[in-house]
C-alpha cells in the first residue's frame, strides 16, 4: 500500500514539526552550522518520550517473558558479517553519475538519462550525459584501527539484527534456554538514505528495537501470528489503537526471497501511510548464512524430539523514532475551548497515553509570590518526583501554565492554592487540584492520595 | 597518578573477564568472525547491569533535578562542529610508518625510529625504516550522501559533549531555564584507538553520561566542588565506595589548556588505578568557539545582573562501560563456604547493590515434579515481575540453582517449599524461604510482604 495523496495533510505535518522544535521535542542535529541532512536531535520532551517507549518495549519484550533474553550489541562490527548477510553486495539503491557536473542521483528517481533534460526531484541542471546506472550501497564506511585500506574496512551496522543472529548460539549458552526463545535489542542503525525525507521518518541514522524469536522450523506461520497480534496489542497500550493501524499482508513478489511470510504494520501519517514495522517470518536464512560463512555450527539441540536442526526465525522489527513520530501525531490535536472568563480560544494538546508521556505530572502553586503556597507545592512536588516525573512551574497565569502543558502531553496537573492551605475551610486543607488534561476537568483531591491515583493511570 | 604493578592483579583480572563471558555479561563483538578488536558486545545480564546504571544516572542527573534538563544527539554531526570544537585539528595520536613494510605505529610506543630494531610492544618485524611521527586522527571518518569528498566528509563523534554545546541555545529556550542549569545525555562515542586494552576499558566504541552544566562566569569553582562532591556519592550509592575512589587533582601541566581545574575520579582496577570520570571546570570555552564559528550568538541574557555573556561549563563526563567495568571489579568475590551437607567449597558472588543488580529476585520452586510447588512459584513470580526483574529457575537441586545466581549478582532468592503449602503446619502457609545473596542467611516471611520488603531495598 502506497502512500497516496488524498490521505495527506502537509500542514498538519507542518504543525506537528513546528511544535516538536518550539517545545523541544525533535530539532535538527548541528542545527547552528545548517544542520546535517538525515540526521535529528531529542530534546529535553523528545528525550523522556523516547525513553518511555523503548523502556516499555524492553519490559514487554524481555523483562515481563520467560522467553526472551536482551542483549545489547556494537555498532562496528566484524565486515565479516555483512558479506554473510548478504548486505555489502545487495543492500544498494541504483545510482547514476553525470559525466559532466559529477553529480550522482537515484536512478529509479530520475526520468530520462540525461542529466537535467526531464522533470525530476533532483537538483542538477547542467544536461550532462550520465552513466549507466550502477549499485550504491546503502551502508556507511569506516575504517577501523591506523590504516585504510580493504582489510580495515568496516561498516556502521544498518540493522541491528544481525548482532543477534552472530551471537545466537552464545547467548542461547549462557541463558540456558530452550526453543522457542527470543533475543530482543535496542540500538542505533545507520543507512546513507539519498534522500532523506519526512522529518524523521527517513533518516540517515536511527533507532531499532529488534527481536528474533528463534522457533523449531514447523513453528514459523504459527509464530507469526502470535507476533503480529502481540505487536498490534503493544501499540494499542501506547496510544495507537488498533483500527489506526493497517496489517498488510507484504505478497510473494514483495518479500525478501529468504521470508517465507511478512506483515507490515503500516500507520497513516500525515506525509502517507507507511511502516512502523515489519514481521518477517525469516525462515533459517540468516544463522545458515552465518554458519556457512564463519564455518561454526549454530545449530540447536532439541531435546524433546532428539534432533539437530538450526532453528527458524520470527522477526518482529520496530523503529524507535517511527514510532515517536506516530505517537506525536496521533497525540496532536487542536480545539476550540472557553478560557476562563468564557471567552473562545484555540488550544493544541498532546493527548499521549500516560505511559508514555515525557511528564507525568505539572505542580503549580497559585501565585509564586505567597511562601505558603510555594511551601505546599515543594512538598507535593517532592512527593511525586520520586515516583514519576514531574515539572513544576510557577511563572504566569494559572490559565497559560495549563495549556503549556497541554503542548506539552502532560496527562495531569495539580495546583496548591488557597483552599489547599485551610484558608477555605478546614475541609478542604490539603486537598489540591487535579486538572485532567483530555476532559480538563477538575476534581478536588487529597494530597495523600496522589500517588496512588496518578501511578494506576500510568503503569 | 599512573598504574603500578604493584597494584595490579592480572589473575583477578581473567577470573572476570571469563566470568563475564560464562555469564552472559560481555562478550567480543562477531565473536564467530574472530571479533573486532576494541568492540564489545552485552549479554543478558550485562544488558540490564548496564541499563540500571544509566537509568540510575538519568534519574539522579536530570529527573529528580529542577536544574537539569536531558537531551539526545546524533552521533553524525555537521563537520563544521569538530572543526570548531578543535577534535578535526588536535585529536590525534603521533604515528609513525614503516617505510618498507607499511605497517604503521604509535610514536610515543616504540624506542627507536627503525621499524623493530629495539623492544616495543608493537609487532614489527621488519627492520625498515620509518617516517618522521605525524599526527593520527583518533576520530572515525565516514562520508554522508552519494559522493566520497571533502564536502561529504564527517565523522562519528568522539565524545557527547559536543552536541549539547551546539544545542545549548534552542534547550535553553525550549526549557525556559535559568542559570545555572545543565544538559545531560547518554550515547555512543567513538575513537580509533590504536592499541584498545584491558577488556572494555578502552574500546573503541564506547558509552558516554555526559553532563554540561552552565553557570555565572565567576561560580565555576563552587560548582566544581559542588559535582565532584555530588558524583562521589553516586558512586557510593551504586556499590562503589568512597574510600574506593580517588580523587586525583589534575595538576596545571596536564589539564587541557582551556581547562581552569579538573579533578579525575580513579578506581583501582585490577590492571591499574584508571580514570573513571573527568569533571572539568571548562570556562567559556567550548561555547565562545561555537560561537565564533557558526557565527550564531550563544550568549546569555542574565536577568538578574542584567548583563549578557557567556555562560561558563563545569562538565562531570563519566563513561558507562568503565562503571560497568568498575561495579563489576568492586562486586566480585571468592569464598570458602558450607554446602548444605557441611562440606567446604569455593563459591563466586558478585556483591552488586540490590539498585544496580542485572535480576533482583531468583524464584524456585523447591521440586519441579511437584505441580502444587510449580502453581505456587508462578504466583510468587508473577507479583514480583512488574516490579522487578525476576529470574524462575527449577533446574537442579537449590543449593546449584543459589550458586548460580550468586554468581549473576541477584540479591535475593526466594524458595517456593512444602511449608509454603500448609504441609508442615498452618502457620507456616503461605510463606517462603527468603535468602539473602550476601549473608547467605535464610528467613521465612509471607509472602504478601514480599514486594515491599524488597523494593525498599531495591529502590
Amino acid at each position: 500500500m502506497n502512500a497516496t495523496s488524498s490521505q495527506r495533510d502537509p500542514a498538519k505535518m507542518e504543525k506537528i514539526v513546528s511544535l516538536c522544535k518550539r517545545r523541544g521535542f525533535i530539532f535538527q542535529s548541528s542545527e547552528i552550522y545548517g544542520g546535517l541532512n538525515g540526521a535529528w536531535d531529542y530534546g529535553p520532551l523528545g528525550v523522556e518520550l523516547k525513553r518511555n517507549i523503548k523502556d516499555y518495549w524492553w519490559r514487554c519484550m524481555t523483562q515481563l517473558r520467560d522467553d526472551v533474553v536482551g542483549m545489547d550489541g556494537a555498532i562496528l562490527m566484524n565486515r565479516a558479517v555483512w558479506k554473510a548477510s548478504g548486505h555489502e553486495t545487495t543492500f544498494s539503491d541504483p545510482m547514476v553519475d553525470c559525466k559532466t557536473c559529477k553529480r550522482r542521483f537515484r536512478a529509479d528517481q530520475l526520468d530520462s538519462i540525461e542529466c537535467g533534460q526531464r522533470p525530476s526531484k533532483t537538483p542538477s541542471t547542467c544536461g550532462g550525459e550520465l552513466t549507466e546506472p550502477r549499485a550504491f550501497n546503502l551502508m556507511f564506511k569506516t575504517y577501523v584501527g591506523p590504516i585504510e585500506d580493504d582489510s580495515s574496512l568496516t561498516y556502521l551496522r544498518p540493522e541491528t539484527a544481525q548482532a543477534i543472529f552472530a551471537q545466537f548460539k552464545t547467548v542461547l549458552e549462557v541463558s540456558r534456554k530452550k526453543l522457542p526463545f527470543g533475543i530482543a535489542q535496542i540500538g542505533k542503525a545507520f543507512r546513507n538514505e539519498i534522500n532523506p525525507r519526512n522529518f524523521t521518518f527517513r533518516s540517515r541514522e536511527f533507532e531499532q528495537m529488534e527481536l528474533e524469536f528463534f522457533v523449531q522450523p514447523d513453528k514459523g506461520f504459527e509464530w507469526l501470528e502470535y507476533w503480529k497480534e502481540e505487536r498490534l496489542r503493544w501499540y494499542e497500550a501506547i496510544g495507537i489503537p488498533r483500527a489506526r493501524i493497517r496489517v498488510l499482508t507484504v505478497p510473494d513478489e514483495s518479500r525478501a526471497f529468504y521470508s517465507k511470510g511478512t506483515y507490515d504494520l503500516e500507520y497513516e501519517f500525515p506525509f502517507g501511510i507507511q511502516e512502523l514495522e515489519g514481521i518477517a517470518y525469516r525462515t533459517d536464512y540468516d544463522l545458515k548464512r552465518h554458519q556457512e560463512c564463519s564455518g561454526k555450527p549454530l545449530e540447536y539441540f532439541d531435546e524433546e524430539t532428539r534432533t539437530k536442526y538450526i532453528p527458524h526465525v520470527v522477526e518482529p522489527s520496530a523503529g524507535v523514532d517511527r514510532t515517536v513520530l506516530a505517537i506525536l501525531c496521533e497525540a496532536y490535536a487542536e480545539e476550540e475551548v472557553k478560557d476562563e472568563g468564557g471567552k473562545s480560544e484555540m488550544r493544541t494538546v498532546l493527548r499521549f497515553h500516560p505511559r508514555v508521556a515525557p511528564v507525568k505530572c505539572g505542580v503549580f502553586p497559585l501565585l509564586k509570590n505567597k511562601p505558603e503556597l510555594v511551601v505546599k507545592a515543594h512538598e507535593v512536588r517532592d512527593l511525586l518526583r520520586p515516583l514519576m516525573t514531574v515539572f513544576y512551574d510557577d511563572a504566569g497565569a494559572i490559565g497559560r501554565r495549563y495549556r503549556r502543558q497541554d503542548e506539552a502531553g502532560t496527562p495531569f496537573g495539580v495546583t496548591i492554592d488557597f483552599e489547599t492551605l485551610g484558608e477555605k475551610g478546614a475541609e478542604w486543607k490539603d486537598t489540591v487540584t487535579l486538572r485532567d488534561r483530555d476532559s480538563m476537568k477538575q476534581e478536588r483531591v487529597p494530597i495523600p492520595t496522589l500517588p496512588e491515583r496518578l501511578l494506576s493511570r500510568i503503569r
